[in-house]
C-alpha cells in the first residue's frame, strides 16, 4: 500500500462533518478502492471553540484557513466553506499556488471563477474537483466528464435543486399553498431561513452552468442563465397540471444550437415546467434531484439521487479524493481550459414549444374575449383552456395549453395584454417539457 | 496532442457497426476529451465478404481475430463477439499475454471467467473495462467502481434485461398476454429468435453477477444466482398488481449479509417482483435499464437509460477506449483480483419480505379453504386475497398478498400444496419490491 493521501478540510459545518464521519466509518473500504489511506491531517473553520457535535481535536488545527495548502503535510484541500468569492476563493487561489490539489462542493465559486480556478488547476498540473457541488450525492458531474464522454450531448437538463423539488411535491401530495409549504419546510430545516438562492433558482443556475460546461466543452458562464423560481406557483396550477395530466418541477435546461451565422450559442434556463407525467423526471419527488443528459449515441440517461444533505455531498467529495488517490488529474471541466469554447447566450424568441399560461384576472365580462384576442393577434394558438370562478368578486384563474409555437408569440401576447385593466397579477408562463 | 490510441475490432455485427460509426462521427470530441485520437487499426471477424451496411476496407483485415493483440499497430482490442468461452475466451487471453489492454461487451465472459481474465489483465499492468457488459449505455459500472466508491454499498439491483422489459411493459399497456408480446417483439427484432437468454433471466443474471462484485468487493460468481423468468407472468397477473398498486418488473438483486457464524454471503436473484407504484424502477418502461445502488452516506442512487442497441453499447465501449487514452488502468473490479472477498452464496430461507402468490386452481369447492389453510399451517399471513371466476370450468385464479415474513414459511406453504389435485399449475410466486 503507498503512502496515505493527505487531507485538509476547510470548513466544518454539516458537510465538514459528514465528510470526517465518511473517511473514518469507511476508512479501510476506501483505502483497498483507492489504493492507498486517505487520511485527514488538519481541519480549519471560522470558530475553533464552537461544539459540532464531533470530534476534530485528532487533527492539527490552522487558524488561517487561506494557508491550509502551503503546509507540508497536506497533498489536497477540501474547501466546504461555500460563497463563491472570500475565503473560498482566496483559499482555492492559495492552493494551486502552492501545487496543491482542490475539492470543493461550491456551486457558486466553480459558477463564477470556474475558468480561473481550472485554468491554475491545469497550469500547477494539479486536480480541482466538484462533485459535491451538482446533484450532490449523485456521480453526475463523473458521468458527463467520462461515462458518456464518447457522445455528442445535444441536451441537460434536470432537477437542480431539492428545496424546491420538496416544496413543488408536497403542494401536489397536500394541496397546500406556497408559503405554507415553505414556512414548513423552514421549520423542518429542509429550507434556509433565507431561502432565495434556492426559491428563486440561483442555486439551480450555478449548477446548470457547470454542467453544461462540461457537457458541451463551453467556458462556464453563470450571467447569462436565464431564472425564475418556483414562488409564484399556486396550488391551482398544480392542480391543473394534474388534470391535464403533467406535474410541475424546476426544471434546469441547457442546450447549443447553431446560430444564423453559423456559430454555436449555448441556451440556458432555469424555470417551473409541466413535465409529462411519462417523462422520468415526473416521479421524481421529495428533495431527490436528477440529471438527464441526451447524448448522440447513448440516447437519454438519467441520473437520480440526493440532491443534498451531509451523507451525499461527503460521498461526492470523497470520490474526488478517491479519484485523486489513484492518480487522476483529468481537466477540471473534461477537456483543457484553453479549448473551451466561449460560446455567446442563445436568443430564446425563436425556441419553439408548448406552453402553460395562467392568468389571474378580474371577474367581469369580456375578460376571456380579451385574453383570447391578444392570443390570436401574437399568433398563439390554444390547445386547451379552462376558466375556473372564484368566489364572489374574487378573481379568477383562466389557464391554458398552447400547441407547439415560438415562445417569441407568447412574449408578444403577454405584451399585448400587458398593463391591462383585467389582469390581477401578471401571467405565470410554464414551459411543457414533453415525454 | 499524443500519439493515437489504436484499436483493433473483433466482431462486426450491429454493436461492431455503432462502434465505428461513433468512432468515425465524434472523432474531434473524442480526441479533444480523450487527449488524443482515438483509431480503428485492425477489424476481424468471421467472415471477411459479408455486407454489413457499412464500410470496413479502410482498416487492415486479420483472419485469425485471436492474434489481433499480438499486431504491433494495436494497442487495445475491442471484443465484440460475445460468448462465455470459445473465440473470446482465446482472444482476450491472448490479448493480455501480448500485454495489451482488453474493452469487451462481453457479459457471459466476464460473469464466467472475470477473476482469470482481471487477474491476467492485473498481472500485465494493462486495463480489462466492460461497461457495455451492464445495461448497455448506462455508465453503472463506472458509477459503482468511481462514483460511489467512498460508500459501503448495501444493495444493488435493477432492471437490467431490455426485453423482459419491453415485453412486461407492453403487457402492462396492452393487457395482451406473454406469447403474443414475445412472438410480436421477435417480429420486430427487440428479442431473438431464441429468447431463452433474455426471458429466462440468464442475461441479467451475468449482469447481476458483474454488478454484485463490483458493488460488494467479491469475486464474479455467476453460478449462484437463482434466475427465474418472465415466462409465467401471464396478463391477469399485471392487472391484479396494478389493482393492488404495483407493476410488474424483471429485477435481479444482490446484497450481502452476515451469517450466525459472522461470515459474509451473498445474495443474488434474478426474479419478477411486484414494484411499487411510487418505486423509481416502477416507471423504467419499454427495453429501458435502471440500475440501483444504495450506499451507507449516498443513499439510494438510480441509474437509468438504453440497455442495449449499437448507439447506447458502442457509446459504452468507445467510453471505456477513452478512459484507457487518459491513462486510467485501474482495477478491473475495483479492488485488486486478489484483494477480492470468496463470499459463499446466502441462505434465501431467512430472507424476509411481502409475497404475491398466484395459484389457478380448479373451479370447486373448498379449494380456498385448502389453500388457505396451507398458508395458515405453514404460518404465512395473508394481507389480501383476490379470487377471480374463470367461464365454466375453466380454472380460476386465486391471487394473494402476504404480510411480510420469512421466505421459508411461503416454501413450506407450496410444499403442503404440491402434487394437489386442486392445482392446475404449480403457483406463481413473485416478490414484492416497496417504495
Amino acid at each position: 500500500m503507498s503512502e496515505p493521501l493527505r487531507i485538509a478540510l476547510a470548513g466544518l459545518g454539516t458537510v465538514g462533518g459528514g465528510v470526517i464521519r465518511l473517511i473514518e466509518a469507511n476508512a479501510d473500504l476506501i483505502a483497498r478502492r483507492a489504493g492507498r489511506p486517505i487520511v485527514i491531517t488538519t481541519v480549519s473553520a471560522r470558530n475553533r471553540q464552537k461544539d459540532r457535535g464531533f470530534e476534530v481535536s485528532r487533527y492539527a488545527w490552522e487558524d488561517d484557513m487561506v494557508i491550509l495548502g502551503e503546509r507540508p503535510d497536506v497533498d489536497v484541500v477540501v474547501e466546504l466553506v461555500g460563497g463563491a468569492d472570500g475565503p473560498a476563493l482566496a483559499l482555492a487561489r492559495t492552493t494551486f499556488e502552492a501545487g496543491k490539489a482542490l475539492v470543493t462542493a461550491n456551486k457558486a465559486m466553480i459558477a463564477h471563477h470556474g475558468v480561473e480556478l481550472a485554468t491554475k488547476a491545469e497550469a500547477a498540473k494539479v486536480a480541482l474537483k466538484f462533485e459535491a457541488a451538482v446533484a450532490g450525492g449523485i456521480p453526475v458531474i463523473k458521468g458527463l466528464k467520462e461515462g458518456v464522454a464518447a457522445n455528442e450531448i445535444a441536451r441537460v437538463y434536470g432537477i437542480l435543486n431539492g428545496t424546491c423539488n420538496y416544496i413543488l411535491s408536497t403542494m401536489e401530495d397536500t394541496g397546500r399553498d406556497f408559503a405554507d409549504v415553505l414556512a414548513e419546510a423552514q421549520a423542518k430545516g429542509y429550507a434556509e431561513a433565507d431561502p432565495t438562492f434556492d426559491i428563486d433558482g440561483i442555486d439551480a443556475a450555478h449548477k446548470l452552468s457547470i454542467l453544461s460546461s462540461i457537457a458541451f466543452g463551453t467556458a462556464v458562464d453563470f450571467a447569462p442563465v436565464a431564472a425564475t423560481g418556483i414562488r409564484r406557483v399556486l396550488a391551482a396550477d398544480i392542480a391543473q397540471a394534474d388534470a391535464l395530466g403533467y406535474y410541475i418541477r424546476l426544471i434546469g435546461m441547457a442546450e447549443t444550437e447553431v446560430d444564423a451565422a453559423g456559430n454555436r450559442r449555448l441556451f440556458q434556463r432555469v424555470h417551473p415546467h409541466l413535465v409529462h407525467r411519462d417523462h422520468p423526471l415526473a416521479h421524481v419527488d421529495g428533495a431527490t434531484n436528477a440529471v438527464v443528459a441526451e447524448g448522440n449515441f447513448v440516447g437519454r440517461l438519467l441520473f437520480q439521487g440526493a440532491g443534498a444533505g451531509d451523507g451525499p455531498t461527503a460521498s461526492a467529495v470523497v470520490a474526488d479524493l478517491i479519484d485523486i488517490a489513484r492518480g487522476d488529474i483529468g481537466a477540471p471541466f473534461s477537456i483543457p481550459v484553453a479549448e473551451l469554447d466561449h460560446a455567446a447566450p442563445a436568443d430564446v424568441g425563436h425556441r419553439t414549444g408548448k406552453a402553460y399560461i395562467r392568468f389571474n384576472v378580474a371577474d367581469r365580462p369580456g375578460v376571456l374575449a380579451e385574453i383570447t384576442a391578444a392570443m390570436r393577434d401574437a399568433g398563439v394558438s390554444i390547445e386547451s383552456l379552462i376558466q375556473k370562478g372564484g368566489a364572489d368578486n374574487a378573481p379568477v384563474m383562466v389557464s391554458m395549453v398552447t400547441h407547439e409555437g415560438p415562445e417569441s408569440a407568447i412574449s408578444e401576447a403577454l405584451r399585448l395584454l400587458d398593463g391591462s385593466p383585467v389582469l390581477a397579477e401578471p401571467p405565470l408562463v410554464m414551459h411543457i417539457l414533453g415525454e
